[in-house]
């Protein structure tokens, strides 16, 4: 050995790491070959009680079954002579052969499409043209709508039924029954060589403001979600875990759940059709769940089961439930204080889009800060910090970025490995933006960030109530109404004011045999608000009109009492 | 809303996400800007006492401060005229300056090229030439071979001293003052625009057979490679940790922990150049660490001190530490059952090289399992299951795949996201396999894979006994030999023997004050093997040689004692 070089020095120098592509085949064969034994149960619907509603039952599978088939349906695909990049649409609930057809279809090299079932069939024939998917699975508690998308989708080569397969659609050519099809197909011989840019799955917006808009996943953001949603910041995900997530597998692939819970071994738990309190608690407890994700509305009904039936002494054991993790829409601070207070139960608020795979923020808390003080509740009912590798940015009306002061609104903006740039087609070019040489998707969402990252959305760009000038924040308003302890639902719009352009306006839905007056929930509330913020009156409902990912319709709230009281 | 398409259906279609790149930077950014107030904790030298020895005092910073002080450094390195690429070396302990170094050097688009302090200066000069590094960053305990460094390595511009500057070396004007000079650095005004496949560290493997050879970590690995050692089943970090890297930051980014825990805001205790049982077993307490990583070796003296504590009736708390990770060599068994056994503390094995950022496995156990009982230490004892994106392979030596049966010995292969497909300079080419149109590593390592993907280190390639044409695992053998109560350390040999052409050799070294005959080690552990393995006879040593990475040195034993008998 000599102490001088040998050779002059290079004056930059290459990396040797091994070109590996981040792809769902990997995460295919690890649930295959590390996890064959661990399960995945899924409350399917055996026939109809007197009512004509669904029964449930459970329905027990493991990775090492749902792998073997979902290697079966790539192949069958395949050997149907779909190409790379096609898409494979589904409309089903959370299941393990939804699960197949998250594993199985991108495998194979082809986009799995999933498509919200809660849609209009004009709507979902639309998306199904708009995406140009050329096989249907769909679930059979659905399969009313068969023919009707087989004569508006004309692309569509083969609708596979999931679950028994019912009479009427069983009698055209191109239906099949999923599970017999599958079964009699050949496991795929071997993977495509994929890149880790290719398109893996594909999700259309609600569409709640024009025509949807398809995103379109890829591998990569796929694999780097699965480590970002899995951390222990996250959904904290290992082979010793049982996930249940209670969010549809129908529309941001159920938060990318069923991916990160098979690449690191969790068993999961799908509760099929069945997402009420009493079908949810039960199932929680008895398949020992120990985190568990979904919208509010679903955490509600949860909590008035949870109640009722440890007001009744005969309450539910959650103790393995180690988290829920809320999101979709805002969580109420008076929610997340039922579930800890009550129930001991650790709520996480975690938020994200359609266009951000989904999750963006999570609000965990910082150590030394105990989680039922005043401090940690007001962190909690935050939206959180950004998960890594994902930036956030505020930028104001004129377009110049807004100090992370926790005070002051702002649009947000959001960048990073598994975010969208675009839309299918094209589409919605408005919803990005350049800044800083830096290409930025604008949620829509109007927000604000404190000095260490905690950020709150504030309201919708579109709902924020603009009185004289001032923004008013909707959704604060609104959870706070939702506190009361009359109160269901909440939701709170602009209506047309002559003086001041916009004044809010409460639309409540009183809890059963509850009552409450105008006066009295604007002085339940008006601790915590400037005096022109509160709303000028309150219209009580019946049912708040719910969209089909459970959110409370806006639009259609705003077309009906946009112009009260003139 | 119409049912029939607009445009006519793309044939494939593209993903919409961005391309956002997996850097260093955004580990950097992530811990300034969400966890300022994160402790950083280093024991550094504080003088000496009567014998020569370093006093260890106690350093607390924050995140905050290191990465102002990481920005500083990458805008200094910039003032420098360092181009993009550029070699930044560090021979230093781990501490916080250390730590500086690591997010500093490759946000600012240069090489963060760590040297194993242990090596001799000759090797280390040989090193910094053949990295071609412009800037040496050395602990002020080495200044003593600053003079040496400088004069074979002219391309050195120049030399931080980390801690206070001593005398000698600080009259070279090259040699500086590193806390005095990086506070008159201003911060890098904005990161370069990274390419995540870039050159972000590069480490030499130890060089125990010919010349080292360096491995090139790029950003995306080390971004990636965070992601897999900070999951549930790795470190499991969260902001709420306190993790205690005892791996040296010299060699292997000291597994990768430093990068990994700024990401997810976990705190960090170094323990600087006091690794014996006593500062360790304190500092874990007084930090209220929760989690480690460390070599064999270290744990032993770990397991001393502990065991000594408690016999004296003074046990430590160390309730919080709720993982010890162990690598670099194989644990024994009986080591594992003793933590667990005597200290409640769980041993996890980790197996990795240089070549794989390190992480490649680790042994974690399936649900439902007793870490306490015999099925599980078994499992406990192996080298465990491939983290995800990891896949490991078994060839013959007449090149074909082996059967993962949990017996059949065969040549492990690797291939990932963050394992090197070459070496720096193209040497070593013998190390990389083509199998199934891929490239794979080839580790040098003789293992086992059982049915589950539990791998088992069998030996070294060149470590392994061949004794009439079978193969004996030395490794096992040492192993088992450590579990006698009189072995503090053992190593076995091939000895030259002209019937059987190799024939194991036993070299152990006891622990103080105890007694041992070659008959009673082999009667210890004679049940566990076919009497064929048993070695033909014993040698005790007063001290066995170890490298510069804790591992006994067998090429020496085998220089010295593989004539033995003959």
């Amino acid at each position: 050995m000599t102490a001088t070089p040998t050779e002059p020095f290079a004056s930059s120098i290459q990396g040797t790491m091994m070109d590996v592509q981040l792809t769902i085949p990997a995460i295919l064969e690890r649930a295959r070959t590390y996890f064959p034994e661990r399960e995945v149960v899924s409350l399917v619907a055996a026939g109809k009680d007197e009512r004509g509603n669904p029964i449930p039952k459970v329905h027990r599978t493991t990775y090492g079954e749902v792998t073997d088939r979902a290697r079966r349906l790539a192949g069958g695909l395949t050997a149907l002579g779909l190409g790379r990049g096609d898409r494979v649409a589904t409309l089903g609930v959370n299941s393990f052969r939804h699960l197949e057809a998250y594993l199985g279809v991108p495998s194979g090299g082809f986009v799995l499409h999933t498509v919200n079932i809660r849609l209009h069939p004009q709507q979902i024939a639309w998306i199904l043209n708009d995406a140009g998917s050329r096989v249907l699975m769909i679930e059979n508690l659905f399969a009313a709508m068969i023919p009707a998308l087989l004569e508006h989708c004309p692309q569509l080569e083969i609708v596979l039924v999931m679950g028994p397969l019912p009479q009427p659609a069983g009698g055209h050519p191109k239906v099949q029954d999923y599970d017999s099809w599958v079964m009699n197909q050949e496991p795929i011989a071997s993977y495509p060589d994929l890149d880790e840019r290719e398109a893996a799955g594909m999700c259309y917006t609600s569409g709640t403001t024009g025509q949807p808009k398809g995103v379109v996943y890829t591998h990569r953001s796929t694999v780097l979600h699965s480590f970002g949603i899995a951390s222990k910041d996250g959904l904290n995900m290992s082979e010793r875990d049982r996930i249940m997530p209670v969010v549809p597998m129908f529309h941001v692939n159920a938060w990318g759940i069923p991916y990160a819970a098979a690449m690191f071994g969790a068993s999961q738990v799908y509760s099929g059709a069945f997402n009420d309190g009493p079908n949810l608690a039960r199932l929680m407890e008895d398949e020992k769940v120990t985190a568990t994700a979904g919208v509010p509305t679903i955490w509600l009904g949860l909590l008035a089961e949870l109640d009722r039936a440890k007001e009744a002494g005969e309450p539910y054991d959650l103790s393995p439930q180690e988290r829920v993790i809320v999101g979709g829409a805002a969580a109420p601070e008076s929610m997340i204080r039922a579930f800890q207070e009550r129930h001991n139960l650790n709520i996480i608020h975690a938020w994200g889009m359609t266009e951000t795979h989904p999750l963006g923020t999570a609000s965990n808390m910082p150590p030394g800060l105990d989680p039922r003080s005043n401090e940690a509740y007001a962190l909690r009912a935050t939206q959180g910090r950004a998960v890594p590798l994902v930036d956030l940015m505020l930028l104001s009306e004129e377009g110049e970025q807004i100090p992370h002061d926790g005070k002051t609104m702002g649009r947000l903006l959001i960048r990073g490995p598994w975010i969208t740039e675009s839309y299918h087609g094209g589409v919605g070019q408005g919803s990005f933006v350049e800044f800083g040489g830096k290409r930025w998707f604008d949620t829509g969402d109007i927000s604000t960030i404190d000095p260490k990252g905690y950020m709150t959305i504030q309201d919708r760009a579109k709902d924020l109530v603009k009185s004289g000038g001032e923004w008013i924040s909707s959704v604060e308003l609104e959870n706070a109404l939702m506190g009361h302890p009359a109160v269901a639902l909440a939701a709170v719009i602009a209506r047309f004011d002559p003086k001041w352009d916009e004044r809010p306006l409460s639309l409540v839905q009183l809890k059963p045999g509850m009552q409450a007056t105008h006066a009295e929930l604007n002085e339940f509330i008006q601790e915590r608000f400037p005096k022109w913020w509160l709303p000028d009156d309150t219209v009580f409902i019946e049912q708040l009109p719910l969209g089909a990912t459970g959110k409370v319709l806006k639009r259609e709230l705003r077309d009906e009492y946009g112009g009260f009281g003139n």
